[in-house]
C-alpha cells in the first residue's frame, strides 16, 4: 500500500501541477505530467516515471496497469480528495498521473538522416494539431520529424493528442530549420515545403525522390519566406471545392500519406 | 447609427447567447449564432440574418464587412460594455456576432445522389472535428455529407471550424442511415465503410466506383455494426506505425483524398 495524499498543496501534487500546466516548469524541471492509464502506461514504455498517483477508484479499475505504473515509478502515491481533484485536468480523468522525465529532443539530426521520409513542422503553435500531426506520422509510417518554433511537444493537449507518438517517434527539434533542410539536402534528401499556393506542384503530380523531407506550416501563416526559398521544390494539394484551404492538420495527413503511398 | 445595446439582459442579447450555447434553442428557434468577420460574411451569403451585433471598436476595423452584413440583416445593433462581453464566445473576439437562421438540413437524399462522390458521418461527436472533416470534404470537392447521429452543426465549436462549409456542402440529415446508404446504392452508389480493421480492404487496392459514398464513424467505435453490414464493402487506410489507430478526422481527410484523387 502506498502513502496517501489528501492536501492540494502537498509538494508532490504542486511539483504535479507545475509541470502540468508551464511549459517554463517542465523545461526547468526536465518533467511533464501525464493523465489516464493508456497514456501514462506509453509514457513509461518510452521515458522513465518519477511519480506516479492514483486513486482508489483508479486501483480498483485499472490494477493490471497499475502494478505496471508502479513498478516502472521511482515513488507512488495514493490520492483522494483536495489532491486528485487538483490533479484532474480532463472531463473525465481515470484517477492515473504520471510525473515522467522529459525526453533529450534536442539532438543531432544524424538520428532521423537514416530514416527515408521525414516531415518538418514549422511553428504549429496549437497542441492538439501538434499531438495529432506526429500520432498520424507515426500512423503511416513517418520515419521522423523535424520541429522548429512549435508549441512545447510535452504540453498535456499535445500529449493526449499524440496517443504516445510523441514519446515514440524520433524528433528532433532545431533553432534554425534552413540549416537542418540544407544538412539534409546534402545528404540526399528532397527538401519540399508545401503551401496552400496555386502556383506550386501538384503533389500528385510531383516526384517526390527516395528520400524526403516536407515541410508543412503554421497554422495560419504557412511555411516561412526564409524556409519555403531554402527547399527544392513546393508542392500543394490540390484543392476544388470553395473552401479557402484545409486547416494545417488536414493538410499534414494528405501530404504524409502522399509521402508513403 | 444603429441603436446601442449594453446591458447583458437585453431581450435580443439573451436570445443570442441561447441559440449560442443551446442545441434545443438553436432547433425551437430556428436560429444559430456565428462569430467574427468572416464567419458572418460566410453565414450571411448562405442564409438569412436576423440580427447583427458589433462593437464599436469592431466598426473602424471592419467597416466593409459590417456595411454587407448590415445590409443583409432584419435588425443591427451597435454593443458595448456588458452586453458585447456576454456575447463573446473566443478567445480574441473580433465584436462582430450574427443571429442567422437555419438552413433545412433535414431534405430528401434526392438533392445530393447526383452528386458522384458522397461521404456519410456516422455518430461525429466532437464539433471541431466535424466541421474540419466538412471543411475538409469542400476543399477537396466532395459533393456532399450524409449525416447520421452527429453533433449539431449549428453549434458554434463546429462552424468555427468549418469556415462555412457546413453552410454551403449540401448536407442531408437522416435518422437511419443503413436505409439512406440502401437508396444510394440503388441509384448506383458504391457503398464503403471505413474500418481500421485489418481484415477490410486496403483502400489504396480497392475499385473505389465512378459513384461512391463511404462511412466514416464515431471517433472511439467506429461504424456501427448495423450500418457497417449494409456497405457494399469495408475499406481501410494502411497503417504501418505502431500508434493503434489515426483519429477521426485525420482517418476521414484520406479517405475523401483517395475518393477524389
Amino acid at each position: 500500500m502506498h502513502e496517501l495524499i489528501t492536501s492540494k498543496t502537498n509538494e508532490k501534487i504542486k511539483q504535479a501541477v507545475r509541470v502540468r500546466d508551464s511549459a517554463k516548469a517542465r523545461r526547468e524541471e526536465g518533467l511533464f505530467f501525464a493523465e489516464g492509464a493508456r497514456l501514462c502506461v506509453d509514457a513509461a514504455g518510452s521515458t522513465p516515471v518519477k511519480t506516479l498517483f492514483y486513486t482508489e477508484k483508479a486501483a480498483q479499475k485499472y490494477g493490471a496497469e497499475l502494478t505496471l505504473l508502479a513498478e516502472k515509478s521511482e515513488e507512488a502515491f495514493l490520492v483522494s480528495g483536495a489532491a486528485a481533484e487538483r490533479l484532474n485536468d480532463t472531463f473525465s480523468p481515470q484517477g492515473i498521473f504520471c510525473v515522467c522525465k522529459t525526453l533529450d529532443k534536442s539532438v543531432n539530426i544524424d538520428i532521423i538522416y537514416r530514416n527515408s521520409k521525414l516531415i518538418a513542422l514549422e511553428n504549429i503553435q496549437d497542441p492538439a494539431n501538434l499531438g495529432a500531426v506526429i500520432r498520424t506520422a507515426e500512423a503511416l509510417g513517418v520515419g521522423g520529424a523535424v520541429l522548429c518554433g512549435c508549441c512545447d511537444v510535452y504540453n498535456p493537449k499535445a500529449q493526449r493528442a499524440a496517443m504516445g507518438s510523441l514519446l515514440r517517434l524520433p524528433i528532433v527539434t532545431v533553432d534554425d530549420l534552413p540549416a537542418a533542410l540544407t544538412q539534409l539536402a546534402e545528404r540526399g534528401f528532397t527538401t519540399l515545403s508545401s503551401t496552400p499556393d496555386a502556383s506550386a506542384q501538384d503533389i500528385t503530380q510531383t516526384d517526390l525522390g527516395e528520400k524526403t523531407v516536407c515541410v508543412i506550416g503554421n497554422e495560419g501563416n504557412g511555411v516561412t519566406e526564409a524556409t519555403m526559398n531554402c527547399c527544392q521544390k513546393r508542392v500543394r494539394v490540390p484543392m476544388r471545392g470553395r473552401a479557402e484551404s484545409l486547416n494545417a492538420a488536414m493538410a499534414a495527413a494528405i501530404i504524409m500519406w502522399e509521402l508513403m503511398r
